[in-house]
């Protein structure tokens, strides 16, 4: 690409991380020269350059990339990206991440619908499913994300008009936003319920997980944290979806630890922000609570995951695939839960 | 829409104008309710608030907003919104214009895909070919202005490095650059001449037009003001499709003004600003230079526009729709070229 010497790169706070090198030698091999090269650059967190930022189109489309990659499609390089720097707004000119480059066609793509349109032509060309169309899927999941915006600001506006610094109640002008949100967490449960599939379609990830993974857990985190919502543990099938999520390599690749997921929306919500929390060492809620766990070991849900995966679904975090991918975040080894390590360049 | 309430519209320097009573008169007249209701938030000019800014994709969607304004199938009020105040921040949580609301549906796309989606589905439910795929063209257009962005970043770095405030010629490490820039604007010209069609597909406009116009415009006015470049005067029919643009009321319409799109890349580009243009009544350039004007008189294109006009299409800038369109930019009069006053809520 023309417009962004090395010089910027450089300075767009990226830091090569040695286990890359694995993906350089594979394709040094020979053979694979004929593989589109992709680089993703996706918003970094406020709170450290190096991390991903909480970015939702930015995790949507690494997660398409990496389904690509992990397939032997594509090559992909993400690199975070600093938005208020200098070198980055003289490299891209007003453009904002997420923003995907070919460098090997001096190609660049700084709109969603161009990127998505690149990455639909990749999987249409190589008759990947990712972008089947599944009408009910799409209307099931349109509004979640901005019903929960609508209730975050209705309850952190309540809290902040009465000092409450938490309130783990539903005050009364708070419940309509807080009962929509609800009855569409409980719609989807119940149309994972009666699909009985690993994921949103089938037993493959599609284009809808990618827009539905990251969305639930932000509202997850944020919710839990910025305004002490709970996701119902009696949504078992949704809570089961989530652990999908958390044993998918595409998912835990892309995703911010929960310290960046909350500083964004308190930026967002002009929110004051506890230094302290930032200094702790990054921190990726991928487990779930006890209670959901338990409902879904009741179900024997947890059986059938086990039987997908035994039907040979890649998706998983123990993938073999996932320690290729090279992610030039410059992260100091976010720290997952228990078996659940990030996989990729940590 | 639940989450921007009054308050927040009216710290988003919105000013309410004179003539959208219009609208509001006809519709409130009966038997029009069933027409959807639009909002449009558009980003501001960093000069001034309540003008519009330089964001492409704004004028795109815009343009293609108007088109199905102006055959009475949507209601739209275009808002301009300053995307660095707290309350623009609070009520939409990190989303940065364009954003479509539907109030009446409290429906909210943030997204490009999403508003591109909403307007394909209106334009598909009453059979306006506004989304008319046409492959020539799409791939006759697709890098122009990514080509614009390399030119004009290699040229103003030329400048700066050398101490050079103007600078006409080409120098050559911005040769390439330059070449492919002309070059691509010679295929379009080539194209045009081709189709001999008043728009890019035919006779009335399309989304392709809604990409092309804005995009020739901004390197027309940026690249002659920040970098001495002028779209060669024997591209005949690529000046006669600007003078199109500048008598087709969904560009003027939306068209920021000379010193707004001057100070977009600016801003980008980190060059220093003159505090004295940006002090000066806002000026919209809508004239085509006269030796451009004389190529296109002596092939008799002119004629061919007037043709054109007489069949009834009525994207013109003397439509007499244009002047119910509501617009909340509180503009104070922005002055086009004697002749082609923007219309709308001036």
């Amino acid at each position: 690409m023309d417009n962004v010497d090395e010089n910027d790169v450089t300075s767009l706070s990226v830091t090569r991380v040695d286990s890359c090198d694995h993906l350089k030698m594979n394709n040094a091999s020979g053979g694979e020269s004929v593989k589109p090269f992709l680089e993703l650059f996706v918003k970094a967190s406020g709170v450290d350059n190096r991390r991903i930022g909480a970015c939702l189109f930015c995790q949507e489309f690494w997660m398409e990339l990496y389904a690509l990659y992990e397939i032997n499609l594509v090559r992909v390089e993400v690199k975070t990206v600093n938005v208020n720097s200098e070198p980055f707004k003289r490299s891209f000119l007003g453009a904002l991440p997420p923003i995907l480059v070919e460098p090997d066609k001096e190609l660049m793509y700084t709109d969603n619908r161009e990127i998505e349109r690149r990455i639909f032509h990749i999987a249409k060309e190589f008759s990947v499913p990712l972008f089947e169309k599944d009408i009910t899927v799409d209307k099931s999941i349109e509004s979640l994300y901005r019903n929960f915006k609508v209730f975050l600001k209705a309850k952190t506006d309540y809290m902040r008009e009465n000092y409450q610094v938490s309130y783990a109640g539903v005050p009364s002008p708070v419940v309509p936003a807080h009962n929509k949100l609800v009855e569409q967490l409980t719609s989807i449960d119940k149309l994972l319920a009666q699909r009985s599939t690993r994921y949103l379609v089938g037993s493959t990830m599609t284009m809808y997980d990618c827009e539905l993974m990251p969305r639930l857990h932000h509202i997850r985190i944020a919710g839990q944290h910025l305004c002490a919502f709970e996701i119902p543990h009696t949504l078992v099938h949704l809570w089961n979806y989530m652990l999908t999520a958390y044993r998918t390599a595409a998912f835990i690749e892309s995703c911010p630890a929960d310290q960046d997921i909350n500083y964004h929306y308190k930026e967002q919500l002009g929110l004051p922000h506890r230094q302290k929390d930032y200094l702790q060492t990054p921190l990726k809620t991928h487990t779930i609570p006890d209670e959901a766990l338990e409902n879904i070991k009741q179900l024997g849900l947890d059986k059938l995951v086990r039987a997908s995966r035994r039907c040979g679904h890649a998706h998983d975090a123990l993938s073999a695939h996932a320690l290729a991918i090279c992610v030039h975040t410059g992260a100091r080894k976010p720290v997952g839960p228990k078996g659940a390590n990030p996989l990729g360049c940590p």
